[in-house]
């Protein structure tokens, strides 16, 4: 077989559809957040980043930078080992009785990543629980789908956020059936938020375990930044709390937390956590320092909304389509692949505005969009000069108007 | 269910079997490699590691504390984003320059780990070539074997380092079936290494894809740290060279390098790498100075293959049963868990030395061992000291002295 060429027709078709991907490539400047150099090649250009999941600028707070340079100089680069091997460092260790506190858990456990921790965590729950059946939200994130088709187990897929539907799924298996229910708080790319309370009333009804994926919550809601389950006093009726350090805590790394039991059960069964070098310990404090930090601070949680509201106000007054949900995402709907690239190039050629398009897989077809992100280290004129820039190009394109109905 | 009940139930089993994992929870000291802080609860002691794979000490290289320092203070801690989304840092890009570059290949992709890379690369090319085949060493790591399971590819297994195995198996495939073959260099456990020449030989008769990891290689051999095929000139026969950058890097990551066509497929169609937040930009800075202080320099090489002919010289002395091996890994054979654990406990709490128990599912029952891994870091005092405990306990113990046959 020839497969260069396979690769070749495959990527062509891709890029037929409109939907091959091109990274941007940036170098973002700590402490002039949002605020970025662009490379094309060797050419560089000034550019506002309006799409990071950095979401409070945490990957530029003092606190958090300090915290990384200390480690990095007491304890070197890397953890030199898996975590069964040598790879366990105090940081770590640390770092997870944070995160056990942050949620009112008994334990965690730290993953390479949030994806790591979902498909490790989902996966080995789903597969070593004998005839466990799961049952995921429609619009569940990629790493949760992936961990529970690893797992072999049977899986039912209930409407999104519908707990109705999933009551009625739930309903076709006995209360001898081990059930695992798989959601998410907020839903990235709808920046929707789940009726969690009601989902854990299904669920509590019948007899089944709850994993929520709070990724794109934990750290903004919350008094404490532990996500929309904290924000709704729902933490401990919820067995599994999943989130990252790699956006709103502006760092990396995954984590689940529960029961001392589950927690321990996770750590000595799932490949993806034992077999893996851990994270450097100067990432594990950097962390820390960031949760730490937002556990005792609302500020940027307030900064942050108050950014949200501004822009969404604007973009209303200019009549600029935007998908209306309770959360800090702002999806502004285009629709239609080329035409989401179309527009996120003229951002970024004219005005040195950096919107990504999000296109399928990402998002269904016919729903590609500009996903912007407001945070606290957007001022007053970044957003005056992105709301410019959009009502330009809606005009000069003649880009439909109106609002969109919740 | 009572989940509880049965996550305890399972991990008594484990107890029972002398196979539960108590983590060591160590601190490291940048600048003074390998002495490290022990904590148990509260209380701390002084330890000095000889199971770490930081092999070559570059964790606390200065050159790699240096570019860590300095990208984290221009771009701050985390990379903002996926890949796509914000998230392409510049460090990446130079990154996978230096990574392609390193292997002679067209193209690399960074991951954020070496198990993901090896999950997602091969399970992306089993799962997305029609009608592909797997051809897998027996021996392989958990990483490959996860990635080739969740492709739902067909897949036959190989005897290990058997290339007329690998042969008799691909001959029961006609020409027409597009056949990928996985397998390592150097298998961390035994440190045996593969007869790689003659593995391509069957590969190119049958016309089939070879993918090598070279995860416990890379930094280690090869006159620029190219991992064994470099050092055997057969960089260029391989389709898939894949690496971490955790181990002899000293930092953390991972990536695959290959033709441009095919890292091209891989970046657009593997959800473990598109949907997942890209790795810090200093981390990423870490291990491109770290690789590109290997590739001009052989000191490190050199030094920690005298220091492990050393050890194996004195064990070799006092009779201490070790796997012989080409490589720079040195597994003392003692073939039962709870004594295995008892050995590497007596050496923790009389002597401060830590080398971890390596037992099932980490390598076969009956075959647990400690491994040791020399490194520059080690002086002729800490050998000593290493080589008069293991001597003690082996009299203490009475356990069983000479040598094995390769
Ligand atoms: C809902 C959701 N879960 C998990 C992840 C993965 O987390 P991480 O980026 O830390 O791998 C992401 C995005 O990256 C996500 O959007
Ligand atoms: C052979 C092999 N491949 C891959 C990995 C995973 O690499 P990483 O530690 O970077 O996740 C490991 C060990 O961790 C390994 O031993």
């Amino acid at each position: 077989m020839d497969f260069d060429g396979f690769f070749k027709a495959e990527l062509d078709a891709v890029r037929e559809e409109g939907r091959y991907r091109v990274f941007t490539e940036i170098e973002r400047h700590r402490g002039r957040f949002p605020h970025a150099t662009r490379y094309v090649g060797d050419e560089t250009s000034a550019v506002t980043v309006w799409c990071s999941n950095d979401y409070l600028g945490m990957g530029q707070h003092p606190v958090v930078i300090e915290a990384m340079h200390r480690v990095l100089d007491e304890c070197g680069a890397g953890a030199g080992g898996t975590r069964n091997i040598s790879g366990t460092n105090h940081h770590h260790v640390l770092l997870e009785a944070e995160l056990a506190d942050l949620h009112n858990k008994e334990a965690a456990l730290l993953f390479t990543s949030g994806y790591v921790s979902n498909w490790a965590g989902l996966g080995t729950l789903a597969a070593k629980i004998p005839g466990c059946v799961v049952f995921s939200d429609a619009l569940n994130h990629a790493s949760m789908i992936e961990g529970i088709r690893h797992s072999r187990a049977p899986y039912k897929v209930w409407a999104h956020n519908d707990p109705a539907d999933l009551d009625r799924l739930l309903s076709e298996f006995g209360p001898e059936v081990p059930k695992l229910v798989a959601f998410e708080s907020v839903y990235s790319m709808d920046g929707d938020i789940a009726p969690i309370a009601e989902i854990l009333d299904v669920c509590e009804k019948h007899g089944a375990m709850s994993y929520i994926d709070e990724v794109h919550a934990v750290g903004l809601y919350g008094a404490r930044g532990g996500g929309v389950a904290e924000r709704e006093g729902l933490m401990d009726r919820i067995t599994v709390i999943e989130g990252t350090l790699g956006k709103a805590f502006g760092v990396m790394g995954g984590y689940i937390a529960a029961s001392a039991d589950l927690v321990d059960f996770v750590r000595t069964f799932a490949s993806g956590f034992i077999f893996s070098t851990a994270l450097p310990p100067a990432v594990a404090a950097g962390a820390c320092a960031s949760i730490a930090h937002l556990k005792a601070s609302s500020r940027e949680r307030e900064l942050q909304q108050d950014r949200v509201a501004t822009v969404r106000r604007k973009l209303d007054m200019l009549g600029i389509p935007h998908l209306p949900n309770p959360s800090h995402i702002i999806p502004v709907m285009v629709g239609d692949a080329k035409k989401a690239k179309m527009i996120s190039d003229w951002l970024m050629d004219n005005h040195g505005i950096y919107v990504q398009p999000i296109n399928y897989p990402t998002v269904p077809r016919g729903t590609e969009r500009l996903r912007i992100t407001p945070s606290p280290v957007h001022t007053d004129g970044d957003i005056n000069r992105l709301i410019d820039a959009l009502s330009d190009i809606w005009s000069q394109c003649e880009l439909a108007r109106g609002s969109i109905a919740a």
